[in-house]
């Protein structure tokens, strides 16, 4: 690896440009949110949504989310637009969603159906149309639209790990963190730390992780722009002359990430057979900011390969990773104990962090990466800003493709000019 | 009920006129503020203040209520005027109040009476005047005069269930609430909601509330402007030609609320008896705001009829409203169970509201009576504001009447013409 | 005592100028926050360190507190300057601390050492230094100097009482309080308290205490300019003519206490022995603010007395000093009981007076301590930032100097004319 120049982004604003700082902003009207909202995001997980509404707040927006008595899937503002009385305390009923304070029914348009209280000939009910947000279902997951264009919507992508799948898949239970989620994401175009902050993590009990995230000897990164967003890619010698070894991530805008090596580092499967034949289980997280301090995780698991009761296995493996840190009496800080445990080390170092834009920084070489993402993401949002197709983002021509983040992990012959091949 | 057109009182202010959006904040120099400061208030109930001192937020100010050794009452600003130090932790004795840091001793009327530490025949403690305001007990409840002429304030009114009791009589315990003040008064304004929230709360268990609050065929409603503020006139065709079913509740400023119908609907007498004598019971509900996020309720009841034991079958009654719904496991909404308990129903529906001002709105002609009532409050606001008599305010004149809130509940002959027959 | 006129300080800033507003906030750019920095302030006890790194904040800032695997202290920025990540969770390795999440290395000087991910030849550690705070223990106590001279800091001063000890000394656990440091330092300047809030402290239940602070005949006080200060001279006519008693208090600049009764008040030793012998007892608090509401108190006790056990004996009386108030089950007042546990009554008074210059007050005679100490206290901020020496500070040439605080205590030959007397 050689030291180059780094391609810098300023986390200073001028001239109304956007920079950096604008990333992690995400309410409504800022440049990051505008953005945001041009992509279909996931507001919750259908097997969670019972027969009551449900409030979440997505992007800074009170929402409430619902399923209508004819299963039909409804995103309104949280607030009655009579009299902001909460509808999360609505009754679904009458195709719809009925106030408790006055009665008004709203359908998942948004559409006013009744007022029970007005004149029975009242043209009223038909002038009021409450804040509604297109929603689809797909895989178990539950969608919304939140963009310019809510009555002709861009298609919901038809991502591989929903629709798509093999024997074996999972929806994981919703995480939730109350810190900013571009903390989050942008840690995967970081795979440096995988060798230092999860050196205690494991890895090191199996043989691909130990010879591949070695702190001492870490993998080579390359940092490849995709037409989705970036893709990870980390290499090392292979066991043969002309190949290598590869194991790859990827992030796709706005806020999914695909990690390449599941069954490899947690699953831990037979590192010489996975090594022949590759990843076989796709593990797709979607980062879902409810505010600029508070986000939600929602995990998509597929597995097409032989290994029977994978997801189980998988279960039982990242139980075991609990913590080894002995913590003695006198320590009481607040994160303890980490060390051992994957998502816990990810939310102690990025849980301190701050908010991007505020925080001192000092970027170098190994952080190529970080900055090559977030100078994706600034593009995009200009892109965003100017009405044109951000990254990631699919138009109706590609509605019907399914969308899938390529993430090879194996022994491969050694590929030379990664940006050139990989077709953007 | 014609639809009609409706007066709207626009929630933006222009050109410094007091507008809707001025009603619910009262701290100090507020219009809304200034306004309510012409009123007596209530500050505490007497039974409830021991011989401690005891803080209490009004109106946005911190201040402390005691009674001396004498029994006066007393209530001054809660820090003292020496050093700051909370007069909540002062010592009752010698005529006064004693902070507990320098021993300044205080009287009722905020004159400093000693000074331990300064020289003994200095004169600075008389030339020291604490924050102090006029406190006056009426039948149980405390009331304060935070206005500006504070030597010579108006006279307390003479509030009949306080001053004009029947054989039973009772003050309720405090309610204290975490939402704007002016969503609990103004939803006397609304009496639609009583047929729509309150459909669950049992009413249909007797028969007249079965009749008289129906979701499908709701009384007829008039807002009657009064000279203490607004009527609200519940109506529906009566048992002979001529007459009609009448429920009234009255609305007096600046924060009085008399529900006519308490025991017909809450304590369920015979209706028969009940239809042809009329209501003996006054329910009075005093609204205080600690701030514009508080406010605390304070609830005399007054019965003048036949029944033995009376508030002990009103409060058996109540605590069997226990809300019906069932709650399931995954249902972790913060006000469930509400359905069945009337104030467990109002206070979800007014506590999630939001302010009036900043909350969106739509209104229609089943809200008259929440616009005109509003109306009705910005014109006291901007009354007060010129130094007038605000609505509800009692003059010198009329210091020696009882203040009766009058509302009628029964059968009568049809009224026609509310406004031009009821005397203002 | 006669009645005088009353030096003042106005509480409004004007031109510029320092004025008492500004003394309790001081955080970074502050007057008070600069001239506080140009001070050696305790950030921690040395035995409640231990091998991990203890996050602490100080005048405002983030920091974190470490011994290095070969015991030297650090104390440097809490946030990684790489991407932010709290050092707290850093580990204690490799002559220095390690950021967890790229495996940064700082030395105790903030340099840092090492980038694991950087390329090996990398230059860029070298470049990288982070902020760091020198530091420096003694007796117990730790050190740090966050001034503007920070490779050349004036030196630590010799405390008497960490340096130059008796048989018997301790350090106390720390306390912690959440209001303003200035609330609890100048309440020292302020000996008339002392007679009327802790007239229940069970003074009275020993002569010492029973003859000088008593509520009906307080003794007289003086306020006398120090180098270090300000000290507080209380007396009473001795037992012969010619003769006082004498009970002192010291204020150093910029924020130690040291009280000079406290084996007389506290410990309740044989008045007659005491008074002829005087204090043979250290008392000395040092208070650092954390923020403008938060501070730490650490105290250290140094005595070279006869008495055997000394310290247990204190800490057992101070045990006995349960407040003795009856709390009635109606009291719901937070700070009670309160009354005569000396702690307890000043936490309670200093706690509820709010910030200094937003508070109202109104300052008299027996005020002149407190108002003489803040023009003290104004005019070293004044001189800090002139880049001057301020009253307290000590320069290199006493750098050898033990540091003493002189508090007499017992029977003297009356001395007149204490501000001449009392070498500046």
């Amino acid at each position: 690896m050689k030291e180059k120049s780094v391609a810098k982004v300023s986390a200073k604003r001028t001239n109304k440009s956007v920079t950096v700082a604008d990333i992690p902003r995400v309410g409504p009207g800022t440049p990051s949110g505008e953005w945001f909202r041009r992509y279909w995001v996931v507001v919750g997980i259908a097997r969670d949504l019972y027969d009551i509404p449900q409030a979440v707040k997505v992007l800074g927006e009170e929402l409430v989310l619902f399923r209508d008595e004819f299963s039909k899937l409804g995103l309104l503002g949280l607030h009655c637009p009579h009299r902001g009385t909460s509808l999360e305390y609505a009754d679904i009923e009458c195709g719809g969603i009925r106030c408790p304070y006055h009665g008004w029914l709203f359908d998942v348009s948004g559409q006013c159906l009744e007022m029970p209280a007005e004149p029975k000939d009242s043209k009223f009910p038909q002038k009021v149309k409450h804040l509604s947000y297109p929603v689809q279902e797909q895989g178990g997951l539950i969608f919304a639209y939140m963009g310019p264009d809510r009555d002709d919507p861009p298609p919901l992508p038809k991502y591989g790990p929903l629709v798509d799948r093999g024997s074996q898949w999972q929806i994981e239970p919703v995480r939730h963190a109350d810190y900013n989620w571009f903390n989050f994401f942008e840690n995967s175009a970081d795979p440096a730390h995988v060798c230092i902050l999860h050196r205690h993590a494991g890895y090191g009990q199996q043989s691909w992780g130990n010879q591949f995230f070695s702190y001492t000897e870490m993998p080579s990164f390359e940092f490849v722009e995709m037409d989705y967003g970036m893709k990870v890619v980390m290499t090392k010698p292979g066991p043969k002359p002309g190949t290598e070894f590869v194991d790859e991530m990827s992030l796709a805008l706005p806020s999914i990430v695909q990690v390449g090596d599941t069954e490899f580092v947690h699953a831990k499967m037979d590192a010489a057979v996975l090594i022949k034949e590759g990843s076989q289980c796709e593990h797709w997280m979607f980062v879902t900011p409810n505010d600029d301090e508070h986000f939600m995780l929602f995990t998509a698991d597929n597995y097409k390969g032989p290994e029977a009761n994978f997801f189980e296995k998988l279960k039982a493996l990242r139980e075991k990773e609990t913590p080894a840190q002995e913590v003695m009496p006198y320590d009481k800080r607040k994160f303890m104990p980490y060390k051992g445990n994957v998502r816990k080390e990810d939310l102690m170092t990025q849980g301190t962090q701050g908010l991007l834009g505020e925080r001192s920084e000092q970027l170098s070489v190994s952080d190529r990466g970080v900055i090559k993402f977030r100078k994706i993401v600034v593009d995009a949002i200009e892109t965003g800003l100017r009405g044109g197709r951000p990254k990631g983002m699919v138009d109706k021509k590609q509605a019907n493709e399914v969308y899938r983040l390529d993430t090879q992990v194996g022994v491969r012959a050694i590929v030379k000019n990664l940006e050139l091949k990989i077709k953007k």
